[in-house]
């Protein structure tokens, strides 16, 4: 897969389709901060950012701009899929925000669709570039691991304030979050692990629960808990404990804080998206794409196996 | 992937994990239909066959019959996996009942596990050996189609008496048997498909849904409408109907009828699980194996972004 041209791929000419919160917190800095990336325009039609071209579809935007070679697809979920295969036909390079898509289904599509084109697909799972998660997985990855514990805890009211799509099909509830825990645990622990039990608790207004108890086991058997909460008051519990052969590994504060058997290896800020955009360049640069599911199949499958039981209407 | 063992491979020794109703009905009539296929021993705790050495479990079994080559793996979903995880780390090549697991996430594990070990798994989807499902996918293998009907209803009281696990998490409801219309969708449909919406009716006193409407789409933006009911009284419906370039399929009675244009192609009865021991033969053969997990990623599509409403409790 490799060629001769990765001079031509130093830099990429980028849109961005979708212009909402997490593109103004988190795209625009990493996008200002790498420097083989150049930003030319929006798509969105309600919104545009100061000063850059603003269309109100991919469709028009690719039009205008032929020397986009790449975009950022950061729309609700749902709509996700047709946008990005229109950019994939189109010959572009694709990044996915998280989750993907909103089914795993229209992901395999998307995947096909890529290798067709010879362009590269990026699903992007921001977590995984937290400061902590690389050492963690390194750390890991010679070790037999025997039980974790997964905290994912947030105030909804603090974090998603007015995103009444959470509750619905395909928002996901408290996985909206817990997926970024799944998407750690799926890159770091040295097995694929599974779900042997779930408890959904789910609003009576809601489609999508507020707080999940999960219990997965791996090949191994070993003991792997999760307990996301939407009800957490006060600051977030983002927090991962993974004991192995005596050790104790916790990757806390999302992963930003590393610390193994009490001495404190990593605590940096927080600058995922970074990373992302770096990633991004790179797969591009050599004609990879990178879809991992994992973290979403986790979530259909808690969706699938879990029990559902009703709580108290969510009043926002 | 070929060999000159397949000499070796001309036949091969069975045991069954599980006597259900499934394997009295389906699975031994079949297996005395496959010339190559010797039924060896079966395990279960609660159940046997007449004539037939019996164990509590797959380990006495094998233990018991180093000469078993193969098992299939009919038990409750939720006990799948370990099942098959032990029996392929003992070399053995395994036949999976329809879902093969309660998670995509375990099975993804089994494919894995089955190809470090070079034995055979196969995930045996029974309707797709349904008497018409062969000829309809080679007739729209050439075409392009614009509308898809798929009705898929039967009376749950009929055909799954006492059944009280199709109501738990993991029993999928209506989907038991709408996983054996999308076995035979993802099959003959000549492109992938995926959901855009999903109504499902749960019964306040169940877990799964007793109905789905399901609306589908393709990558030419075909319509797919899928009807799911287990209310249905009198005959069951399992048809489907394809509209495509002005002619229309129809693959009805669950797959033994199929005309295409008002003529009749083939009408017959029902004999899938011989085709299904002749493909697991065929496989073991050539040392393959054969898991689409396509059918329970749909199921899992439908959970995940599936709109629920409540309906009147199910009392059987």
């Amino acid at each position: 897969m490799s060629d001769f041209n990765s001079g031509f791929s130093s830099g990429f000419k980028l849109g961005l389709v979708g212009v909402g919160k997490i593109v103004r917190d988190q795209h625009l800095p990493a996008i200002a901060a790498t420097p083989n990336c150049h930003l030319v325009a929006t798509a969105d039609p309600h919104a545009s950012l100061p000063e850059l071209p603003a269309y109100q579809n991919l469709e028009a935007m690719l039009d205008a701009h032929p020397e986009i070679t790449a975009v950022s697809i950061c729309t609700p979920t749902h709509l996700r899929y047709s946008q990005a295969r229109a950019a994939l036909m189109r010959g572009k390079h694709v990044l996915l925000e998280k989750p993907p898509g909103a089914t795993l289904s229209e992901v395999e599509d998307l995947i096909a669709c890529a290798k067709e084109q010879g362009v590269s697909l990026f699903a992007a799972w921001h977590s995984r570039f937290a400061p902590g998660v690389a050492q963690a997985q390194q750390w890991l990855a010679e070790r037999q691991m025997q039980r974790v514990e997964i905290e994912w805890k947030e105030d909804v009211r603090v974090w998603h304030p007015g995103q009444a799509w959470i509750w619905q099909p395909g928002g996901m509830g408290v996985f909206d979050p817990g997926i970024n825990a799944l998407s750690i645990a799926t890159a770091i622990l040295p097995q694929p692990f599974f779900l042997q039990q779930a408890r959904l608790l789910v609003p009576s207004n809601a489609q999508t629960p507020i707080a999940a108890d999960l219990t997965f086991t791996d090949p191994q058997g070993a003991s792997i808990e999760a307990a996301f909460d939407f009800r957490q008051s006060g600051p977030p519990t983002w927090d991962m404990h993974i004991h192995s052969d005596g050790s104790r590994l916790s990757l806390t504060q999302g992963g930003c804080r590393l610390v193994i058997d009490d001495e404190l290896i990593i605590e940096e800020e927080e600058r995922e998206y970074q990373g992302l955009y770096a990633r991004f360049a790179e797969l591009i640069a050599n004609k990879r794409s990178e879809v991992d599911v994992a973290p979403l199949r986790q979530v259909a499958d808690a969706f699938l196996y879990g029990h559902r039981e009703p709580t108290e209407a969510f009043i926002e």
